[in-house]
């Protein structure tokens, strides 16, 4: 595996891969990876020529008073993990090469990106979508591969992938889950003992959902209502959002018919955790 | 010469030619085409294997009161003087094409799109940048040609390239003037006789400022004060802006050093126009 952190080596061996007709798959991450990157190395292996793995914790995704500075990461243990996945290149840039002095282009997915996480998160997924058609241009995927854990960002990619008319197809892979169920996260880390077993709470919640579902229920308030009182049976959840909305554009939905997002943003003392599952009825 | 209006026949078409090692230039214009704009392509045709033209009047560059729907057309011509220059794709897409419903990504290159133009047309440049990203996007450039009439287009435009690391070459051209020395755009046409008698004042006045930075002039203000003076004497002429700027950040400088760009924005009854210069000691 080739590890590069220079912008310019990475286009110009990119470059050089799509001259050779090959098909690259791409994973973009912000390191410390665990089981869900893996998931999607081995798929971006599978269906592609050529693997790249981005490395990059990107300041323009944080906001003010969020954990940019204590992000965890471990670089080693990334390139053993990418390396046994079967990555090609890790590709590990520097803030400064990718946000120079006088750097000034944003791109907004504007409606999307309002709601559920962006509600809160104010200029979350402008970074997210910036860095990513930045990588894009960089990697020069044919497929790039998203955990749907962040499943609003997915929708912001494809929005924007779609928007912008670039022709690299959005590959959606499930939500890897540790065994008694919480899903995976680099965020994870930050979990107290305590806080690591009440977080169970939210999938719990989603196959309650699911239940609730399947014995009728129909009213996406009442189901709201009963998520968000068992959540908060767990006395460290602080409740950011519980939503259930459209699959495709997030707006918040009255009726569940259909595929349906239902999604929730807990806080946990200071770390926030994401859940989803996709209702269908 | 080719002509296609579908997004999708001329991303496969640009995907073949890429496909077999042709280098692609590019011109993205609005229509209505002049000498200004065939000298583009011109320089497009004997720099690249393959050059296309693209006609597509912008509705998000355009702001609330503009000139959006009057502003010129005639297809059957741009064909003609295309086909001559040698350009092999002219590209019409249409808008429900290029802004489908539910359409929301935008591009925006902050600092440098809010002042000069930008000032007084809000959005503009954030329309501009955003065709221009998916008219790359979708015609796969090597080479971008814009003339330097817009100087300030081609500097957001040289700024989103660089920030987005997309892998295209901006070349800027000289302005094309008419005989008697008023730059070429399509909005001339717009023009009474008496407003594009008096509009020669605005090149007029660009070599006034020359003269007077050749004797030796430095001081900015002064310039901008002589030239404003100068324009006043047109008595249709009403001036939206003079300003002496940075070429590369276009912010205003005190003291003209080095390169210096000379921009201006006039009114002519309902008509906007703007020329400049680099001036350089």
């Amino acid at each position: 595996m080739k590890i590069i952190t220079s912008i310019s080596e990475m286009k110009q061996h990119m470059t050089e891969i799509k001259r050779n007709g090959k098909t690259v798959g791409f994973i973009p991450t912000m390191g410390f990876l665990h089981e869900g990157h893996i998931s999607l190395a081995n798929r971006a292996v599978s269906e592609n020529d050529f693997t790249v793995l981005s490395i990059f914790v990107n300041p323009t995704q944080f906001g003010l008073g969020e954990d940019l500075d204590r992000y965890p990461r471990d670089f080693a243990h990334d390139c053993s993990l990418s390396e046994t996945a079967g990555v090609d290149v890790l590709f590990a840039p520097t803030v400064s090469d990718m946000y120079p002095n006088e750097y000034s282009t944003f791109v907004e997915v504007e409606k999307i990106s309002s709601v559920l996480c962006g509600a809160s998160r104010a200029g979350h997924f402008k970074g997210v979508a910036t860095v990513v058609n930045k990588l894009f241009h960089i990697c020069l995927p044919d497929r790039a591969y998203f955990g749907q854990k962040d499943y609003q960002q997915v929708q912001v990619i494809r929005r924007m992938v779609s928007d912008l008319n670039m022709d690299i197809t959005i590959v959606s892979c499930p939500i890897v889950r540790e065994q008694d169920g919480l899903a995976m996260s680099s965020r994870n880390t930050y979990l107290s003992t305590e806080e690591r077993k009440q977080a169970l709470i939210l999938h719990q919640s989603l196959a309650f959902a699911q239940e609730l579902v399947g014995t009728g229920e129909r009213n996406a308030v009442k189901l709201i209502g009963e998520i968000t009182t068992l959540i908060q049976t767990s006395p460290l959840a602080d409740i950011e959002y519980v939503a259930v909305a459209d699959v495709n554009t997030l707006k918040a939905v009255e009726s569940i018919q259909g595929k349906v997002l239902l999604a929730l943003a807990v806080r946990f003392g200071k770390t926030r955790l994401i859940d989803n599952i996709v209702l269908e009825v």
